[in-house]
């Protein structure tokens, strides 16, 4: 094989051979494909794109590359969601255990944030003690006995994923679906899970910015997963604005507290039962308690305590706070109509709670708290942000970048939380 | 400036503004830019293309990365042709000093062959005691005293190009019109020549195979030149047979002598006096004596002598000969209206007078010999082709190669060996 044939294949608009696409991951993990011969491929794969039979086969290769985690003897249905990402998307929080409490097990892989969505291991991060990684012997004893587990991916698991996506990255290779769909659902078919329920956000603030694109990244996940033996489901939420109030990683947390204590803001309970739901469906567990009684009964923060004390974490302990914050006035009276997800993440992100580079730190009281949300009516003058933050040379850029971040009296133009669903 | 940035401006579709391309020649030959991004810049040129103003910034970056050249205080006006590379092309051996012996003076810095077609080089090696190295300061000398040089170019010109090429090669990135322009035309401009004519293969054995695609790098060429203050032509030439009757190293020498001793076949007669009219033209020098002249005359040949010799060259000595021949016969008689080049090219390739990778040596006796060009009667049993190797064991191949390669009394589709001028 001639990765120069191959890269030319594809750049020329051909199908590539589950054989080529084979030696090329292979390959590349090894070292035998530079990493500038695989840019090249990776920027003729943005431009052409993959069949839906070259992507199932490179998400297999790039599986193939590593282990696949095995949770078959457990003595309950495994089931798992994955969110694209989002501004304030801290649902796999309360998610992880109300799922957990109806009897499902959740074998939860998370990633840290990079940009201008946060990431769910920077936020378990900010509970004092808690720890992220957690051996995958260690995994199996957890989902028996707690019934989930949010923990790092080991460097075992999709290998060729992990080279390719920190290559994509620094040459601006990111942006394809084919590629996108291929690095989810290699890491999610690698943790071993029975069932998968993918929330594929839309909006200024996620990745995917049209209803078009979103639908298609889904259909392509859906794809991969159910040819995979995987229980694959995907549903298309709203990301025009932030979810919930809170947006950073401790203020993210204590937010989810509010939730499996029975309150929260309304978007977030919904979208946690919701896809509560969807993950037992998928696993089938039909006739299972409903998440949203969980969450009720109080069963879902015991499973909580229980999940976080089982990785090192003190459920008792307070949350770190910035140690500076300013408040954004609303800028006049009347009904707020936008408030944008993007710009928030971007002003969360410029406060320290998200990071530039894989290796730069997070601030965990860093954030923005939001008083008002769409459809609520404000008052001029009145908070609308509270921003948050360690350092308040942080505070004129975050400013900045709200700067038309929000509409008052304009057309209502909000999503609908759920917008659609992919099975 | 952001290398991502530039990256994704042209994924999209953008132009690239001068301050962009400046940065971006100048930090990948500095090694700030990473290969990998490079690369992937380069097949978002291959799919988006760069505009007229962006090729031009492109070139001059690429040459302001080294040196350039200056022969102006010369005597006589400087001038050079470049081919885009063909089989049996070897024109820049008769035709330099051919235009010297009329009064230009000629700075050619040729390459070596890499794939189906030779090199200038490859070709002057084979003739003992010749060297292709000659440093900056003698070229001026030479140029004055013999009228011409032929030589490698040293690493101090367009350096960009050079680690340009080099991954082009190796990422599926070489066929791009901009990026093929822009790579001849800053090697060609840092020579310092004032004038330049370009002769623009198309046909089967030919980097462009359509007179669309031709013309296209003709013209991008022709204005990047005129743009940067040397007198551009082009020539559309064909390249669907191979020109003349001989094909490898020696024996284009051997075609070259009969060419400089007044004789030679037509079509490489020809189009080294028209490519040679066109250099004393572009060069401002309508009324200098005629190329076909010094060749009657034997000024040519005289002047390859002194040519030749100043590089350290013997004229008088033999040249080398492969150890082994083996005759092609024709198939059938009648009229060979076919000879296709990329056959001949591939199959001298394989016999020895070629390279696969850079590092690889060539055999000097290796190559093609016609018996018969489109046009001519032949008789079914008598030899068409006669190959030369020094490895007995590489006919076969070769033999393969030249599968159907020629047409007898088919339809007489031969190109126009001048297709097309552009100024």
């Amino acid at each position: 094989m001639d990765v120069i044939d191959i890269i030319v294949a594809k750049r020329d608009g051909g199908e590539l051979t589950p054989a080529q696409i084979d030696w090329v991951i292979d390959a590349y993990t090894r070292g035998e494909v530079a990493e500038e011969q695989m840019a090249a491929l990776n920027m003729a794969i943005v431009w052409r794109g993959m069949s839906r039979a070259e992507v199932a086969r490179w998400t297999d290769a790039m599986l193939r590359s590593g282990e696949r985690l095995d949770f078959t003897g457990l003595d309950r249905p495994t089931t798992d969601k994955h969110s694209t990402g989002g501004v304030g998307d801290k649902i796999t929080l309360p998610l992880t255990p109300a799922v957990a409490a109806c009897g499902a097990a959740v074998p939860q892989l998370s990633g840290r944030g990079l940009g201008h969505t946060g990431g769910t291991l920077d936020k378990l991060e900010s509970i004092p003690g808690w720890r992220a990684q957690v051996p995958p012997g260690e995994m199996r004893r957890l989902l028996g006995e707690v019934g989930g587990v949010v923990c790092a991916a080991g460097g075992e698991l999709a290998p060729a994923d992990r080279k390719l996506y920190a290559l994509r990255d620094v040459t601006g290779t990111v942006e394809s679906i084919p590629l996108i769909a291929g690095s989810i659902m290699s890491k999610k078919l690698a943790e071993g899970t029975g069932a998968l329920v993918l929330d594929v956000k839309v909006g200024s603030g996620a990745f995917m910015k049209t209803p078009a694109a979103a639908h298609e990244l889904a259909r392509t996940m859906v794809g991969i997963g159910n040819d995979n033996g995987v229980r694959t489901v995907a549903l298309l939420t709203a990301m025009d604005t932030p979810l919930g109030r809170r947006v950073g990683n401790a203020l993210e947390v204590a937010e989810a507290l509010e939730v499996l204590a029975g309150g929260g803001p309304p978007d977030v309970v919904e979208l946690t039962v919701t896809l509560g739901r969807e993950m037992l469906l998928a696993a089938g567990m039909a006739g299972a308690k409903d998440p949203a009684d969980a969450l009720r009964d109080g069963s879902a923060m015991d499973t909580w305590r229980r999940l976080i004390a089982a990785q090192g974490g003190d459920p008792d302990s307070p949350l770190p706070a910035a140690a500076e914050t300013l408040e954004v006035p609303a800028p006049e009276s009347g009904t707020l109509t936008r408030l944008d997800a993007h710009a928030v993440g971007i002003a969360a992100w410029r406060l320290g709670a998200g990071r530039a580079r894989k290796e730069d730190p997070v601030s965990p009281g860093a954030g923005v708290t939001l008083h008002a949300k769409p459809g609520d009516p404000i008052t001029a003058g009145t908070p609308l942000l509270t921003l948050h933050t360690d350092d308040p040379a942080r505070f004129p850029r975050a400013v900045e970048a709200l700067e038309g971040a929000f509409t008052v009296d304009g057309p209502d133009e909000r999503l609908p939380l759920v917008i659609d669903r992919i099975a």
